[in-house]
């Protein structure tokens, strides 16, 4: 399982720096949507920049002109660019063609997807490396979350191709943990702490704490 | 009929002079997704600076913290933010309330969305003020074209309330403006031209001489 910390509400700089604290215990670094629109995509080479061992992803939920969009991210230094389930294939193939050019990859965001069951396996068909299972931010507020789709999905698709987002917390992490999805992305309940390397460690711990058996 | 020229592949000082350039003649300047993940929400700012009489539509393609995203669009001076069709109705609404707060405006864009007309009427619903029926930049090389879609919708929603992108160009127009709607899209067929403003007029006039009766 690996860990991926979103960074939105932050500062370029910030953004960097967290990269570097967190080193060894974080696997990924996501510049988040928000984090991307409002800093241009040139933030992604300043992050991969201060850490070049860290992976990061670029959250673009791409759903149009996949080719230009995903070059955006990989020639920025993204090792990975979301694509958004929801998108027409013809769009989601064309990430996967371009991460094959820069040897990188694509996860496809499945936030908001009707028949979720059937749409990831056409999804997977087309070759992405991660499906994400997302509870979308303003349906967290209900109360929502991604386990019962984490769980369906598992039993489909290996468990390792799975990635797992919306509202992660410590609270609901072991249940998550044991099913052993290949990517756990956490976003405040780190970033949110008043000490986030000491919250990134606990994050980590919970996770290895309740691993399931494989 | 509005005319929208959506604007990707240009520096943002061009793109702020291209609004200035075409005052008069477009009536909303679109910074594109591709253009706005290049430059930062920033470049919304410094277009709609640069001719403050033009309306400016932010290509945000929403999907998710409807709130936030919408708020970062508005509070950069965008007049007009666009969310997925495809987005949770929570994101959408999210979006619309933003959008009342600050007295703009929302797209709901309707990108690969399956069963259109069924999910059309809810998301007029959902209060949004257009509709955009948008062929993806993916799927044009196919031929596939908006203009069967937006004669659907124009049929069960108010013809002003949608708007229409995905590859317009002169030879697909008139049949596209004798159904009025309330928005046409031009990119590439206005600004991949050598004379950009007489490529406006064109598709302006174009517009104009096709217009289908009221």
């Amino acid at each position: 399982m690996k860990l991926q910390l979103a960074l939105d509400f932050m500062e370029v700089e910030q953004a960097a720096q967290t990269s570097k604290d967190l080193d060894g215990i974080v696997d990924i670094i996501e510049a988040g949507t928000l984090f991307i629109l409002k800093e241009g995509i040139g933030a992604v080479r300043k992050i991969k920049e201060a850490n070049p061992s860290m992976q990061v992803l670029a959250d673009l939920k791409i759903m149009d002109a996949g080719d230009h969009e995903a070059r955006l991210g990989f020639e920025a230094g993204a090792d990975l660019v979301t694509v958004l389930g929801a998108a027409d294939n013809a769009t989601i193939a064309a990430c996967v063609e371009e991460a094959k050019k820069y040897g990188k990859q694509v996860v496809a965001d499945m936030i908001a997807v009707r028949n979720l069951e059937s749409r990831a396996r056409e999804v997977e068909a087309l070759g992405v490396d991660y499906l994400c299972v997302h509870t979308a931010f303003d349906l967290q507020a209900m109360g929502l979350d991604p386990l019962a789709d984490l769980s369906m999905l598992a039993k489909i698709l290996g468990r390792e191709k799975i990635a797992v987002a919306g509202g992660v917390k410590l609270e609901t992490l072991p249940a998550i943990a044991a099913l052993q999805p290949g990517i756990v992305v956490v976003g405040g309940a780190i970033t949110k702490q008043p000490d986030v390397k000491e919250a990134a460690k606990k994050v980590r711990d919970c996770m290895s704490a309740n691993e399931g058996p494989r």
